[in-house]
């Protein structure tokens, strides 16, 4: 669990306004991130896409290509995130018989990490295969998104325990 | 559970290919959409936010920000998803003792619905939060996020039964 | 001057969040508006795009192109602006001796006013000139930006007294 | 004044188009820059900000974020303006008897300055105000908004005299 | 051929201005506009997407996506196109020996046409072809990018007649 | 011609999925593309912008500031693409007896080539005029766009032959 003992948001100012975090005295290091999360649906609503009537081959694709465009456009989506340019993004999604996972890793050679550009493009592919599904089932849910891994800059690695 | 006996993806051809379904010959109604999602996190980092040593004041505000700024945007992060001028949105934020809730209601007087505004809205504000605690805790997960109401159009009224 | 007796905040609710307004229930009607500001410059810095050594014809082009695409993704800028579909947008620049002039009249049909897009075109506008401009005089204010006239909807026509 | 003999327009060429000045062969140092700007409006429109009935959290957050992004942005605004990734952002706002003043310092290690990213996040700031305003006082006036100060690069420290 | 006689550039003004010419008056129509074109790339190349080592199924799926989000944001791309709420949009990919055939079919129901839609979004399709290939053929020309036809509006139907 | 023995898609993997190469081993290097195209138009088309009844200067104008506008979002209209930083663009339009050649030469210091940015850009300025003159010309056909050469990182320089 977090120690906040004495932490403070760094977003935030002591007067309690938010502002971009001035990461210019960092070095510019190899940087990486992989965060992952899932859609819950039905059954019949899965079947579509994994061997169902319309073949998947796009549906899958328009999700992978919607997490890419997120991952690049993540700092017009999060207020305070800063503008990185990343260097590459691979996007891995697993149809099991009840969810989607959406797997993403983002790379960057930057200031700061890539862990809020991973989980964006996480919450942009899931997005994606629930508007492509809905019609079906409307009782599906997005969950579990979090980060599974990040690498690079001061804070070193962090390898999530309990995935 | 969702009873898909003959359906089809709309948002593909027959042939598999993606496509922006045509919604041309529906009558523009008043429509409504709310959804919910919620962050996970320490107590530690939550108490920043909630009682803690910054107000809260901007950090609610930039997600609630970040929220609406989504919904206006979608059709720019969901490929398939139809540009729709929204009329109005809200967002209510919940911080809990161990999660915070984003609750989003999208409104728009138009030929299609806005389900998927108010979803991702809610991805949005959250991924948000996440981000200003994310130095303090890096285990937190988002999830939970899902459709509460919809209502307008043909498919007419929905209400999560589980919520 | 304004009368506030018992006003409030429109884009703010009882509790104090902000929100993006309902305006589903308003009809949509023919609208329009017309704002104007000035840049403050050197005459030498005016010289140039006015008879100097340099056509004007690039420079004030780029300010008018500025201003109208600014017009159109007003929604983006300011956040919690009603997306609008605009349907004309006029510039007009005048060069003086010591000031350019920007004045912009934004139309839609729409259930709410197009004062924020004339505003914020007018500012996109003066800036892309000071752009252009800058190498040469890092004086140059920018100022005057304000509503000129207002016509369509509830509220009825506004014009401008003092200019 | 500026002193222009002999001076052209860097965004344009011999012939007068408008073009995006090669600054490849400058190199990348840290640079900075603060603009600053005033929304005069009246008294009791101010009120509501500032003691009234509704919170002013919100309000001013949402001008703090809106200017934000804009810095992040600028690009997308000024037509010739480089992109670059800023590395932080400073939102300032001051809320007087008849002015809110909004003041935003820029920060890049980039290979030209931030004068325009400053300048525009405080357009962006005011306009914000503005919009939330707007309801209650139409006569308001944005001016004043020009560069404080600024430093890196080749042309070394400006600081404005009459501010 | 075009019969000019007395005709004028409708986004210019007289004093040669451009502007975003005001549609308001016009009525909202059912309105559809279909455009094609060809990258034409060697057989080597355009093997890799139609039989190859890797499977046809993201290349063109990315192709697709490109040019539905191109069409929806035609008016960012295009100066002084206007802002339409797209009511569907269709995108058909044949590769044949020495070719890829992108063509798009865009529908609204709004004030003005589609034309300009279609044709950005054949554009963008083509070019995220391109784009794939580039690393294996830098020989490729994009060409032969046309309206097909258009239907809806004042102007009646229009049925190109060389294609 | 192309030879592509044993070559692969690089924006593809090997089971097919699209991804974001990732350059974050290639060192930043100073790299420039030109690319080129043309609008082919009636002959009285091209006089209204060319020698007619309205200024050519704010119609070329336009397309300059379309092309290096979409130079700079390059990486949001191709999904694949990397973003960069572009550190200039220059756009060159000619205006014949029945075509419009527009030639823009971008360049960046970055790990990856500019090659799309340039085409993306001819592309954009094409566009644009197409959309000014499109109300006098129909027939109108976009093409031969292409790369002219090509500068910077591992795969060195490449001058087109035919052209």
């Amino acid at each position: 669990m977090a120690d906040t003992g004495g932490r403070r948001l760094t977003h935030v100012t002591e007067a309690g306004a938010v502002r971009m975090v001035d990461v210019g005295e960092k070095p510019a290091t190899r940087r990486e991130a992989t965060a992952t999360g899932r859609l819950r649906a039905g059954r019949e609503a899965l079947n579509l896409i994994r061997e169902g009537t319309a073949p998947k081959g796009d549906v899958l694709a328009a999700a992978r290509i919607a997490a890419i465009l997120a991952a690049k456009r993540t700092a017009d989506w999060i207020p305070l995130c800063h503008p990185l340019p990343l260097s590459g993004t691979d996007v891995a999604i697993a149809v099991g018989e009840d969810a989607v996972d959406v797997t993403v890793t983002v790379r960057t050679t930057g200031p700061t990490g890539v862990e809020m550009e991973a989980l964006t493009a996480v919450a942009a592919g899931l997005l994606t295969v629930y508007d492509m599904l809905k019609a079906v089932d409307r009782g599906m849910v997005l969950g579990e998104i979090r980060l599974l891994q990040k690498s690079g800059g001061r804070s070193g690695r962090y390898r999530r325990q309990d995935s």
